[in-house]
């Protein structure tokens, strides 16, 4: 947000006037998940999200995404945030690469070909409870260890698609009841598959239910999938890529083509315009921790390239 | 409890006069773990936890043993709750037997012959976060999958031991950031591993120790151990044991020997005098469940024999 609105005063500054109007986006809550979806501004205004999410969205208390906004002071109905198609002729996102490709091979600038989605899924196990002491083990249903089988069961897919570019994450395992000494009777994974190959995806998905289900019957618990989120792969538009790179080439910085493994806003403005993302490197390949970094030079090429193609795309 | 004061309560009915004292013991905290260890009462009470325990024991919070308990309106020293040696001349606990053996054979009662005694650790796995869709699989360091093949390392080793009085469980895990989209960084584990036989439990810790560091090694991930609780393993005392066994022949009730694989204040009680404790039978093995259940015949079993063995005890 702040990169494009150093790169609108950029052009401001050098007296640049666009033929069409440059609108800076602030889109909320990309990031939280408290309703199970990230990027829920850029769901609603790109329409990929509907009113009906209103009373549909509910966090981990019950508590409605209608009842949590209103009581925020945010009125109105949902379905007017929908922004029309053919509104916008581009939009453009500058982003950190949240990956270590940029920082490895000291290339300044990525030029997104691709957003690859993520498929979420909640894996909730039932299995019997009891006391740690009291139950034999060939006796025991036990959901933790089942989850921990149906977790590794995961990792162990994605890791064979292949591609580099099938990652799987088990990054939330609430276990109930949560005692040292009582065995767990229920679990909740949450699970995040993304590919840039969306069939690959949905294969490895499929394997992932099968074998799963494989695990749960083998040790006797009981196994239920709840979809989270799956949002299709999305293509970036190839003149805005093209325009990237070439702006890369005119400021003399060096810049590649590449996916982008995380999904952004952009992956649902894809759904109402043309999109182009621009990547900078990051520490480490480092993002979603305190330690987060990047370098102010990476920042300044990121807003000179984002600056330029604004330029472009909005000469005419 | 309410089954001691029961069985006291017949005894005063039918008359009978003890030429010792018998008294009713309501340990606190027993199965609560909020500071990381159960039986706090009987544990002050035998001398098996000094005053230090007061400020060395904390809860998930940071507040002491001591800050809680002043300002529940428990004030005193912990030491003054030591009871001196040879004090009771005999301890007896009647309990439901957490497990399925007596429901399944159709015994009545079980005089317990030895506790067994849990071991329990915390495992700090640290590996490194990163976003979901950032990091490739080659270059991860997943806390979650590392706990998960941890986890499991110690299933087989519980199941591989050669004895079915072997167990092991792990009832808490920890995930941080706890996001669907974050690889997890850290994960805390709890566990609990219980034997009749003490060198045999800690030979299975020894291996699980040095499995988890191979785990933990192999998947780049930095991993650590807490011990939480390490109790040797307690026999009940051989007279008591038979006492249960003739008062229930004469009742006409039928009894076999077992362990005790829960623990409970009976373990502490060890330490300062002779133990005996009285199981009955509970639907499906099951306890620490909202569907724990005796029936009232089993609970009347278990109060006569408990009732029979006080007067025995008691008679001079």
């Amino acid at each position: 947000v702040l990169g494009g609105l150093e790169a609108i005063r950029t052009l401001q500054r050098a007296g640049y006037k666009p033929v069409r109007s440059i609108e800076l986006l602030l889109f909320t809550s990309e990031e939280p998940t408290r309703f199970g979806i990230g990027c829920l501004g850029s769901r609603l205004l790109s329409g990929e999200l509907t009113a009906a999410a209103d009373t549909a969205l509910q966090d981990a208390n019950g508590n409605s995404l209608q009842e949590v906004r209103t009581s925020a002071g945010f009125s109105g109905t949902l379905d007017s945030v929908r922004m029309p198609g053919g509104y916008y002729s581009a939009f453009l996102e500058l982003h950190i690469e949240q990956g270590p490709l940029l920082e490895q091979r000291g290339i300044s600038i990525g030029a997104v070909t691709a957003i690859a989605a993520p498929s979420s899924l909640r894996v909730i196990i039932e299995g019997q409870g009891g006391h740690a002491g009291g139950v034999l083990m060939p006796d025991r249903r036990d959901a933790f260890m089942a989850a921990a089988e149906i977790a590794l069961a995961l990792e162990t897919l994605a890791r064979s698609t292949g591609s580099i570019d099938t990652v799987a994450t088990c990054g939330v395992c609430n276990v109930f009841p949560g005692l040292v000494n009582g065995i767990p009777s229920r679990v909740t994974l949450e699970l995040d598959v993304r590919d840039i190959d969306g069939a690959r995806r949905d294969n490895l998905l499929k394997n992932f239910h099968n074998e799963a289900a494989e695990i749960a019957a083998r040790r006797g618990v009981h196994i239920r999938f709840e979809p989270i989120n799956q949002d299709a792969p999305a293509p970036c538009d190839p003149a805005l890529v093209d325009a990237v790179v070439r702006a890369s080439e005119k400021h003399g910085i060096s810049c590649q083509r590449m996916i982008s493994r995380a999904y952004h806003d952009s992956l649902f403005m894809t759904r109402i315009c043309p999109v182009g993302m621009i990547f900078i490197p990051c520490r480490d390949g480092v993002s979603h921790r305190p330690d987060e970094y990047t370098w102010p030079e990476a920042i300044e090429h990121g807003v000179t390239i984002l600056a330029a193609v604004l330029a472009r795309q909005s000469a005419a």
